[in-house]
């Protein structure tokens, strides 16, 4: 176990992604461990934003659907995540939230299994995935949600199954899904895994292709850093695209949107995926906050991720024994991300906030620390422990200011 | 009629909207007439995205949602846009795209009216209505759309009928439908309207409230110049609101987005209309758009709108008599855009743009020209038809270059 900071500070030397913590513009003096919820914002992204700004579409306006190519944004930020999550760049667009994103694909996959009503999922998924299969039950009448834990999803996935939509990385327990596993037992059923990728894309080695996955969505501002709100992104499998339906037919999806004819027919490929006018300006923060993984290797992003997971674990563990274990102890089996737990979770994580140490909460008592390797080093790891055991040491966290209870937590 | 520039300089001096010129970054040299399509760049924006950037993402991240109060960006952005559609601000919200909100409240309207299961609409309305209705039919499998022309509306609404969806100002034509009297014979039948107000929104005083309106959507990047892709905003009359169930139930459209629970509650309100996780710059960038609008009155904005349009069709034809009129004659007929046709609409388009009036082309010969009376001046149209009869006289749209078709027309 490491045993100071001299041996972090030895490691980040050693790091082959140290440099890329200066394509960040960090704030001094804080330690951000919440990548997991909104990534840190990458240096390319103002000037590239300026001139999209005041160039494209101040000086340019219109014209720049051509002369910016603001057109083909979708597909080019597609093609620039496809290589971070296994997929071939024709097989995915950036375009609307992840929530809008799992409508289409989830009512898409029902039509690509007629006959089949059944989705399964399981309880306890981030909440908006649970939320959309509830609305598309609600809007179609005859879709029934099979809603089972984790250890019951095998037996779950019978010839009625359209569908099997899991999140890759748990949003709050870090627990990573088996993607090969589970994709291939669903296809032994005939059914479909759609995976949502929020909490792993730009985390971990995402392989869809190996893995024969047939659709996925996922999250641009969390480990992708593409600002708040910036455009999720949706993946679907070269071999099912002739056939894939989007419910939701905007013009941007049709083969030819220019031609304004009154009847919709689906652009070729991914593209038909697309709905209403693209966000010009959240396409394009995202387009320059992806050149912080040019050349990188995600092997290496999920290696350092599970050695910062473990460093963290390990130091926490040991000098707070008043902390649970919120997550797995192994780091092949978690995301970018640790838990901790303490009945006092939120006005400790306050605490930490305070000292710079930025985390979140989750209820009903989990301390959440996510690992950006782009960004985060040994030694913020070392430091962060060092602030949580002296808030622990001191009692700081039962200052009254501490336990008021923000809006969103 | 008006006989000289003289006279057009004498009314730019005269008219009370003249100084809001100044709130936007101008192109010098260039006469803007698209702002129907994508409006000019208020100069607000960019120090206010600067510091969402920079400020509110770079140093306090995910506190902004917090501290910079991202979360109710919807609302707030939704009750900056009601005043100017005759809406309350608790009727709006801004969130996602125009296309997207047709589906949630075309789709909501199907709830509201049990048992009828047609949706009627006309031909040649703007695309993305009649695909989104298209995608909406294919996936319940039991609705009907009924596709019928302008004369035959009323007729159409029969006692089967759950939606009337009208686009409020027609893309190409710029024709106004009369709302109130619209839907009044909706309303007769038993019906809900849905209205489309992305040519009209910021342009002509709507008044939804006064017309009995019951949902509306409309573009973000029009005559709102939120920039380009900007978020739109949809309208649920209050009293449809409790009862409004949108198809794309996500997560922030929850009564409790943050207690993170397994089932679907609907927020109050038109909150309940959001999905994913808002576009915070998009949003950013738009409220700050909408400061253009601070202290004016929407009558004053149609009324010039109607003396701009008039100037241009009287300048136009009058000297050049070779365009067919593309639009009604009548300015209370017509949004704040006009249309000349030509069988060389294209290549004409072309030459004005190159010499700095930048209008579009609609096939096959339609030259539209859109009047944003907040920075568009009668000299500037005294200037755009000059400009045009120079290219008529000359032939200059015969130039090979004005021939060659982009991408994006």
């Amino acid at each position: 176990m490491i045993a100071d900071r001299a041996a972090c500070e030895a490691l980040d030397r050693a790091d082959p992604l140290a440099g890329r913590r200066a394509l960040f513009d960090l704030t001094p003096g804080q330690i951000y461990l919440d990548g997991n919820s909104l990534g840190a914002l990458p240096r390319a992204v103002k000037p590239r934003l300026d001139a999209a700004v005041q160039a494209e579409w101040g000086r340019d306006l219109i014209k720049s659907w051509n002369t910016a190519d603001w057109i083909n944004l979708p597909a080019r930020v597609g093609a620039k995540i496809a290589p971070l999550i296994g997929a071939a760049p024709d097989e995915v667009i950036a375009a609307d939230s992840t929530s809008v994103n799992i409508f289409k694909l989830a009512a898409g996959a029902l039509k690509l299994r007629p006959g089949r009503k059944v989705i399964v999922t399981e309880p306890g998924n981030f909440p908006t995935d649970l939320y959309i299969l509830q609305g598309l039950r609600d809007l179609m009448g005859d879709v029934e949600l099979r809603v089972v834990e984790q250890a019951g999803l095998e037996a779950a996935l019978t010839d009625e199954v359209a569908l099997l939509l899991l999140t890759h990385v748990h949003y709050k327990t870090g627990r990573v899904h088996d993607m090969a596993r589970l994709t291939a037992q669903a296809h032994a059923a005939g059914a479909l895994v759609l995976w949502d990728l929020s909490h792993s894309a730009g985390a971990l080695a995402v392989d869809l292709s190996g893995c024969g996955a047939d659709l996925a969505v996922g999250c641009g501002y969390k480990y992708l850093n593409g600002g708040p709100g910036a455009p999720a992104f949706l993946f679907v499998a070269k071999r099912l695209q002739a056939d894939f339906q989007s419910p939701l037919t905007g013009w941007m999806g049709h083969a030819a949107p220019f031609a304004f004819g009154d009847d919709y027919a689906p652009a070729k490929g991914v593209l038909r995926g697309l709905c209403g006018t693209p966000s010009v300006l959240g396409l394009t923060a995202l387009e320059a906050a992806l050149t912080v993984f040019d050349g990188v290797d995600m092997a290496d992003i999920r290696a350092k991720s599970m050695v910062l997971g473990d460093l963290f674990l390990d130091l926490a563990l040991a000098r707070c024994p008043e902390f649970g274990l919120g997550c797995s102890r192994d780091a092949i089996q978690r995301g970018s991300q640790v838990a901790l737990t303490h009945p006092q979770g939120y006005p400790i994580m306050q605490a930490l906030i305070h000292r710079g140490v930025i985390g979140d909460f989750r209820a009903p008592d989990v301390l959440r620390f996510g690992f950006t390797p782009l960004y985060v080093g040994y030694a913020d790891v070392w430091d962060a422990v060092e602030i949580l055991v002296d808030i622990m040491a001191n009692e700081q966290w039962r200052e009254a200011r501490f336990h008021e209870i923000a809006a969103v937590t």
